[in-house]
């Protein structure tokens, strides 16, 4: 059986047909700029895809409702707001939708086909305009009570440090969602000592589009990792990788949870 | 059946005996100054209990190996080191034992018959000597990859500030292991704010022995977490609540895991 994923972002949407954990078939299309001709668009594509559909996953930037079917404020993508989109989609395609926030497709997709295969907790993060997170927990989603876990983003390494978008001072997002600066490894492994201390994933996956600068950032990540995490066994054992599937991994992972 | 239900701490040691998640019977010890002497008195204790005993639990402080058997290195209580507790205890009493992170001791027992109850996600702190936690879900204690998942005291909250009694700099236990001081609220808000983001818990119940300020610095908590919990759900549903079982909870814990 087939399903669509589709990873909506502020600039480009990328839709993926997954069948048994297979991708068969991927697309890039910019994001328009109404909710009209986006909805449309999903329309089109599925309808195209003249396979028998048994689901559809949409991952949006964040954050949602807890019953994840209402977008509330996306800040990078102001078309959705307040947007029922997967209700609408399933209405207009006649196939069952779910919604998810982008960064737990992400996360979803990696612990399960990519660089956190066969780990049973998987902590994902998201480095670009702004840093998202997710928890992936015995191959499912971590949604938390009221389903906003993840948000490393606005994980705070400097009580009285710079502005973060938020509007809070001291925001891991506001060290770590520019170019790859001097600091950046150190301040991106003080976040994740702290994901580490919390959570004790057994795989760090890292994403976005800055994680192309992997290598320029990853020692000083370690090397406070090794320093800051409290458990002697997590400062040993934690995997800290570069995520696996690409730009594309979000709709993996929308694909794999619709 | 009765289970006994051990907290080992620097000065005290605390012991439960339950029934039923009943508490029937506690005592609270001085901590004896060698290790032979620390076994005679728990062997004691559970013979003169005179009841068919189930199962005996003990709570230390961290860290312990993942399978938790062994204390690694309790630098409050050094006479424990590299000590297989569980084990000797086992062997003396033949009764099935088993050895837990005090605060992961401390959180169970919250979750289950005190401030907590009812609620999928809980998070415990305790602010004493040092500052630990506990992640409770669905009722069990999420053990994290490593045995060492909730250690909050450890999330840098100011990566260039007070330097912590690990070594590190800027650590929440370096701001919240002290008696309650003007910007104590403020600290601790900032640290449960960043634990709100990443676990998203439905309850975050505050105990140690600094907890019997509580009201001297939960306001501030409370107006700290309004500003940097970034879904405006955990916002307004997340709940602060003080510890209700008083100092036996974790004895409590230890016995409910046992």
């Amino acid at each position: 059986m087939y399903k669509v994923g589709i990873d909506v972002g502020g600039t480009k949407i990328n839709f993926v047909l997954v069948r048994d954990s297979r991708v068969v078939k991927t697309q890039k299309i910019a994001t328009p700029k109404n909710k009209e001709e986006l909805i449309r668009i999903i329309g089109e594509w599925v309808e195209k895809s003249s396979r028998p559909i048994r689901g559809i996953g949409i991952g949006v930037p964040g954050p949602l409702n807890a019953n994840k079917d209402l977008i509330l404020n996306p800040p990078n993508l102001r078309i959705l707001r307040n947007c029922p989109l997967a209700k609408i989609v399933a209405k207009k395609t006649g196939i069952k939708s779910r919604m998810e926030n982008d960064a737990n497709c992400f996360t979803l997709a990696e612990a399960l086909l990519g660089a956190g295969k066969g780990a049973k907790i998987v902590f994902g993060i998201t480095l670009g305009t702004g840093v998202g997170g997710g928890i992936v927990i015995n191959k499912k989603i971590y949604q938390g009570a009221f389903g906003s876990a993840g948000e490393v983003g606005h994980m705070t390494i400097k009580f009285d440090g710079l502005k973060c978008g938020c509007g809070n001072y001291g925001c891991l997002e506001a060290y770590c969602s520019k170019n790859v600066h001097g600091d950046y490894g150190r301040m991106l492994g003080v976040g994740l000592a702290s994901v580490i201390n919390l959570l004790d994933p057994e795989v760090i996956v890292v994403g976005g589009g800055i994680s192309n600068e992997y290598e320029c950032f990853i020692n000083e990540v370690k090397k406070e990792i090794k320093e800051r995490a409290i458990s002697p066994l997590s400062q040993k054992y934690v995997k800290i990788k570069k995520a696996a599937l690409g730009e594309i991994a979000g709709a993996i992972g929308a694909a794999l949870m619709a």
